[in-house]
């Protein structure tokens, strides 16, 4: 029951053609959710500037060329993630102004480019192998409608190409973190930022890194009390909170 | 060497009391942490009208009866977490205005009661065993200067108390989510508000729960992209974080 | 808005003491909640002859006394578990009709002794060590209004002894097995009958057992397609859900 | 030794071609397994419905074609699980009547279809990835005699569309809920329906979800009392429990 | 049905007491276990010398007297494992010619001390620590009818010491190794003999020996193809073990 | 310094041309494993009957082919385990009289087929897939000299097949059980049997199998006490260890 | 802000070209890391004879060439680890001296070949196939200056020849041990050597080694109180720890 | 067969009175282990200037009085680590000299002071609560004649605070880092020294920490290439390293 049908059935209450009791008996058990839980999430939509993102893992090109396009009918703003080239290759053919990240498999339509975040995000990484990872939180935060500040190389095993870049990260309202093998990024980085850091493990190393554990455990048991932490490469979810956080 | 020893070092060059070559050497060796680093700090502290935490476990009551009291000197609100019942009744004994939580072991020292986030922090938990958990949360908010709204015991398997709740949710700029066992309350919670979700795993449960670590991983995977995690029963980090989003 | 308040807005609306408008809204933002599903669970509760169980594991003697004593008022049966002796020796002075199984720390109120169960419930267990686990069970299941054929100490390792309960195991319409250590039984038994199976590992064992994860793996790779498992130690949840199985 | 062997032996003891003694110690060392155990599989099978299952993974495409002809000759339904497409490939070109399922790669000769079930099964799943493991669930359903209803894409982060299903699911006799990631969907459900639910943790996810422990370990620790689980990705074996069930 | 059962119904069938179809319903149904397993059973018991053995732990101080008093009545040699002081004390108090044991809680009643196994089975151990699993080892085998040479603390930390022994291990028929930490001294041992190996891992060590798990790994990834393993802190095992292949 | 050095050495010393000091000097000095230690290697390998086995996994065909063909000279029997087919093809085409075995990789130069061994092996699997490790056993265990009982298809969950089999299981001297999914089977079995029981975890299964390890910590934990372990699918391990025993 | 800038600073303080505050400020917010910072790191890497190392692993044969050639412009000595074969192919043939290692992947430019080292370095391996991780450690040590002592195949299980080569171990001055499975050289030779030991652990093995587990876990518990561990295959790391180390 | 021995048997030689044959037989069977291992041993403490160590944890107070009583006799410098504090009551009245470390539990009999170290030994540690673990490495390196530089609270989260201490920490010739929760620290050491870093784990921490896990995983990841990795909690043989490292 859509909110035309509610209206509907109030004025028939008010008329007289639908009784009480009848009326009351299909309100009760009217799905609720259509009372405007869609809307809100439609809302949400709106309000945050790119209204889905598709999720390219375990899809096949077809399905994701779908319904990518039929997204970009009603948003001006689509996010595809985890694509793999040949996957990306379609999208790119198919769909005109596709943006290919080639080392995160992101593919963005950024045809509203409105900053609507408050603040700066910045983005930092621990290591090269840690940047598609650092990619896909940057591209999900600026497609929110956020200016990035990207920061690369900056491991704690060389504190001084970190401490280098105090200045830019003290100009960031949120920063990202994203580091593989120990994981001992964020900590140094919340220690020297009143800001909330959100940590990415990535599941770069091998051995005893067990892809990515080491770094999680890490994460989670910072002694950093700014540190909040998010799933193993799990970019998009970094920027995305990102992006809301910078909107408050 | 601090700011007056520098401006001292500088006015020597230009008298000349000092060479170039002795003040360069000078300069190059100065611990660099003394150009501001440690204003950096306290000026967080004055910032967040928090200026110090005590971490009271596996310290004695001795210890934290000095340390409160030398902290109390200088700042309006102390926070001591983690107490046993031995070290709070001392501590609450021997310092006047100590408001002791005994369910989280939570001590506060709460003079400055100015709100200073913007808007207001709902902390939920999933079971009343959550409970201490989500106290010493909110204790951490409301002693940095938050208005907390405490929601308890909307454990997914009983949605419609959740769903009861939603206005109640939806009013707060940031959500905190302490949940044990299946860990699934911030999933739930995540996708009815945009704020965003700050998981608390708690260590509540028995056999598979291994401790938390059922909640933890549960909510690293949360389908809700505004979530983000901290440590097992880390309810004074979450509030933490929760506190310094609210200020933005 | 409970189902009086709608039927007085919508008798209003038909009075026209309210706008269609105004009415709308209202609907719109009524709590859900509020038409019948408080009620459903009511129902549950009648239906399944057990109103109300309290985990005792983590309350205080005080807080158990005090919920048992509230819902004795309104539901005939009450199963109180994981007491622990102290809480046991309280509960059973201060409440009366109070049957205390000090193995699993169970206590029942057991004032309907209506049986409801469609069939009878098998509760076998491996071990004597096992025994704790399978009188929670058991007691559940009781409870709930169900026969309870109990079937102790055939490990596999005796299978013979196993055999020996052919007649009886086939007689079950669900059969619960708990088992710690190596965690067999339930593929050995699931062999044997073709009723639902509902395993529960057990924390029993030392070494390699670590805390009944052994038998809990074992238990889920079960080659008996008719098994299902439950946590560690739960004989509670295997006595409830055999008991909504033999109410089908 | 069969029965009639058996037979014949008590008649040469009668007409006292053997003595006590000599038939003694041959029905004493006879292999007990022939005195009707093989039967009772037999019987299992037939009351089952779907008398043979074969489990495609680790076989070649040649023993599956072989295997399952065989099976085609005494039994009405067969099912194949866990195909790969090539295997698919030969069975469907090699015998007749085969339908194939390309997403779980179930396939199935479903020549009985009488529906034996007493109420129906619900199979739910969270996203869209958890498909494969709930067709598979679907399939195992629907060729044991039951009604299926399918209820897809309902995960907790998108609660009203869990709840505007409501209906469906208090439809079911039975409940079977698929999910990965952190596997919250058997909670939820299992608190909105009083029937068994059983729950298939999948592999769906990354990072820390550890290739479905995280869903196993959130769903063995459900709060809701009506949850049992299956091994990860076990579709098949929760389509059986749940036939089972829905049979008594 | 028993031997004489079944002796009296063939005799009624020779008779004509009994028609042949009559007869061959009972033999069909007749709890086949009747025919001689526990029998087997007791065999075993007679040809071990070792009838019973009861495992102390998580049984009470009057349990385990009454057990063992039982079993000394009709065997013997009776072995408890795993007693603490207090269940020692009155087990030595109350059973006359009880043997305690106190590093591993062992209590032995050997009142037939035939040797019967058919060489030496030496127990070796690698630090002081691993002492109570071996004299476990060592109490078990020798109750079993075994000549025991004893060889510890010769860690592979300090191979040389282990080299001394050379002479004692080739000796033995069987050996035994108990080793905590990294576990390494069946290989080391595995390399020097001929005999069968059986390791025992110890629960000593502290942090990364994950109580025992460390060295349980290291056995079971020996690469001496002569060792076998049993659970952590199982020297009953392993002795009980190496007292059945000795008698080979 | 071999044997011939030192008698050379000896009798230096007793003709006078080196002294007693500087003879002394050489023997402390000189490496003890001349002294006879590759002969006691040389002397199981013959005691053996089975001189060298070829671990073929991360080796290359050349370097498979060359070391067999060199071993092949000195020894009757050589045994390559874990070739994968190109390997095997080289082998086989290069080396006459070898022998593959397809399902397990192994392949076998059986020259001199004496049986050395005292009593029959059984090697028992639980389940088709195991076949391959019961394989590399079984091979093994033949080429050291042993007649083998190979019984397969019995796991728990059909008991009755296996009890079909109780008679050949008791005539084995040793038993060698290999089983996946949960490993219950060695518990059955070594309840049985008298004989010591060699289990062997296998990777078979998925999901919360974790390729083996669920049926490695079964198998540790069996509550049948003459069971010892052996790594996952070390199917050649087992087969060494029960020929070693059978020897005894 | 490089040296010769701060030096034109202070110049123009002592000229008064610029005032003490200007240059107060100049100084306070000058990157502190221009103060010597990356001296440090020029100066380590010159005083190490290896510059830089290209971790070939997860980077593009173009960009393990371009990074190679432009270090080898400004350094004598250049190593890349972890190369495929294709990515070798390349390098090999298009920058000149390069040095290709197949079995551990590791290319090598070594033009100063002065041997700095102090003493000589032992690489010892337990079997052939951890050889591929000793081959990283001994290049890497050899390219930072030092003499290395290759000891292969020298396993626990065959302590004889592990004995033999107790003079060559005792020459060196620092010993690394690479060993897979059980992990236990490291404590054998650390009981048999004063030097320092570094422990490589290797994924060798299979089954509960679990990608090198096992080895890992081992070596972190010798008894042996000289040895310290690096991650698992990482030969590199232990390469260079043992060079720093012998440059004492 | 000690040296006197075997001078004995060459002088019979010599002197005709043994056979050249008969003392072959005797050398060859001659316990190799005579021939000097004991003084190597006894050579290496004395060079270490610390004989013996006793380890507290797990022996009773009267063992550990006795083993060090007997320990003084023979050599200068004792240590006993992990007491408890009534172990450290009795060891403290009954040997003189005693010096007790109440954190770490350690005491330290330390006559001979000598300073034999070639230069310093920094143990740095991240947070208070490390200090105990700090001090064991502290105790150990002193107690083997080194000068030690002592570094606390320089957790990386006051990433200013181990900048600090930067000149001090060059000054080490060996740096032993400590560190709980996320184990950053010697990434962070690691990259600011050139000095071999060993880094101790700590069980500091709690949820995610477990027990020193996360720690350890985040070292033994360690991006510095210079860090090798001890046991968690390790201190002791962190501080035996380093000093065997610093007498190079």
């Amino acid at each position: 029951m859509n909110e035309e049908q509610l209206r509907s059935l109030l004025e028939d209450v008010r008329s007289g053609a639908t009784g009480v009791d009848a009326a009351l008996e299909r309100v009760r058990h009217m799905p609720f959710e259509d009372l405007g839980f869609a809307k809100v999430d439609h809302h949400r939509a709106l309000r945050h500037g790119m209204p889905e993102v598709v999720f390219g893992l375990g899809k096949t090109a077809d399905q994701v060329v779908a319904i990518a396009g039929k997204l970009l009918e009603r948003s001006e703003n689509v996010l595809i993630t985890r694509t793999n080239p040949a996957m990306a290759e379609r999208v790119v053919r198919e769909l005109p102004e596709a943006e290919y990240f080639p080392m995160s498999g992101a593919i963005r339509f950024w045809r509203n480019r409105t900053i609507t975040g408050k603040g700066k995000i910045a983005v930092v990484c621990a290591g090269t192998s840690d940047i598609p990872v650092a990619e896909e939180a940057q591209v999900t935060a600026e497609t929110m409608g956020n200016e990035v500040i990207s920061i690369q190389d900056v491991g704690v095993a060389g504190i001084h190409r970190l401490l280098q870049n105090r200045t830019l990260l003290m100009e960031a309202r949120v920063v990202i973190c994203c580091a593989g093998m120990e994981g001992a990024l964020p900590s140094a980085v919340g220690g020297m930022v009143s800001a909330p850091v959100i940590a990415v493990p990535t599941s770069v190393g091998y051995g005893a890194s067990f892809h990515g554990l080491a770094a999680l455990l890490g994460m989670l048991n910072s002694c950093a009390s700014n540190v909040t932490v998010v799933n193993i490469d799990n970019g998009f979810g970094a920027g995305y909170v990102a992006a809301i956080i910078n909107r408050l």
